[in-house]
């Protein structure tokens, strides 16, 4: 039993769906969010600028007393997990993994589609990892930039949204994949819309969902779950507040952001 | 006369744009541009962020002996320029107060549209100097955050950028303005579109174009133009190499980026 916060942290405001799938996953747990606001996007950005950009997150979150960190940024887990956990002695989730894991268990006819930021499909993590998992699967990806601003925007059932994803999904749908993996943790918001999109054949893979699940596996395996005895406590932190923050924070959260703290990175 | 160079700044690669009409209107001079690649896009960041990055670009741009400095960027210029001009000795020219200039002169029925970053619609420098360069004018103003991503995805003429379009200026366009101010550096490369949707009644004021004219007055009134007797140099600095650079910088510029140097900010 360990009553010590988990650290979430994300490039900006994504990974506050993993948060909220982490309150129905891990009521229990208090957690620390992290977002570096003043430098979202990553997702385009060189391997070097990530890796340094992260090396400072997980520094600054590692300034409070955690038991793990969930990396709940396909970007920053595809391109710098490895390098996070040689650095640090802590237990440390990815997307990558655990969504991957659920891909394979749901592909039938092992065709599967990958959709996330630039940084990510070049890393080629995703296709390692499903490889890996089952050497029979073959994966077809694209990157799809606009999704993530689609989003900010709050364009999540809008025809510019559609079109946007009938075009980037279009190859992805030609090669008859039965799974889909939704490798960015924007992309949960626009799940609806991508369903209608690919059909009701085709199985969606949320990274949202799987990298809390797998956080509580990792802290049932250790040990080091909370009891709940207190009420959780939620902090989130920020390097800027940008403009439109709350409207967007809410629809990732589903409720107002409170105990909204501004950080600077050392 | 006066041989050194001048320094063009933007958040990103969006300013290129206006060292492309540099190279018309001042073909004599030597040009040092300054992208902060590894942090844009700055158009949706707080006023705070926006000045502190700008202060250090200028802080960086002025390592180098110039003798003037060009703001090719909407959002930096709406936001910091006053501070940035109360702070450096030296002459800096933003893009609002000769597009605005031009857009005076342009409109007939003194209606006058606006499309520019979230930040840049929401400083009002735009409304105010328009306004106070004709009180008579009323200025109709909409925030485009998804031109930005759509122009460095290379959608230049699509059915997702036209539609987009369509949504952000209908408000607009329903005001019956005859004059719609492109206030950010990356739009013209989207001009065609736009004049499209806004129909041949609407004239567009390219801010990239008017940015380098005023430059050049600036430069002959203080009688520190270059006098051309050797060919110009043009070097090219940024903060990160992103993915797609040199396809999204020949984009901007219409030819390749020679001449690049990765720089830290300090």
């Amino acid at each position: 039993m360990d009553q010590r916060p988990i650290g979430v942290f994300d490039s900006g405001l994504g990974g506050l769906t993993a948060v909220h799938s982490l309150w129905r996953i891990l009521p229990e747990e208090d957690l620390i969010y992290f977002g570096d606001t003043a430098r979202v996007p990553y997702g385009s950005r060189s391997r070097e600028a990530i890796l340094k950009y992260a090396r400072q997150d997980v520094r600054f979150l590692r300034s409070f007393d955690l038991k793990a960190i969930l990396i709940a940024c396909g970007t920053v887990t595809t391109t710098s997990l490895a390098a996070l956990q040689a650095e640090n002695d802590l237990p440390m989730v990815g997307v990558v993994e655990p969504t991957c894991r659920r891909a394979v268990l749901m592909t039938q006819n092992k065709r599967v589609g990958l959709i996330a930021t630039a940084a990510s499909v070049r890393s080629g993590a995703y296709e390692a990892a499903l490889r890996r998992l089952d050497p029979e699967v073959t994966v077809f990806s694209r990157a799809c930039p606009l999704f993530v601003p689609l989003v900010e925007e709050g364009w999540l059932d809008h025809e510019v949204t559609r079109l946007t994803a009938q075009e980037y999904l279009k190859p992805v749908l030609a090669e008859n994949v039965d799974t889909l993996v939704l490798g960015c943790t924007h992309y949960p918001l626009i799940k609806p819309l991508l369903q209608d999109v690919v059909g009701p054949e085709v199985r969606l893979v949320d990274s949202a969902i799987t990298v809390a699940e797998q956080a509580a596996r990792t802290l049932t395996e250790m040990g080091i779950a909370n009891d709940g005895r207190s009420l959780p406590t939620y902090c989130y932190t920020v390097t800027d507040i940008p403009l439109r923050f709350q409207t967007i924070g809410e629809r990732f959260l589903g409720r107002s952001i409170q105990q909204l703290e501004m950080v600077k990175l050392g």
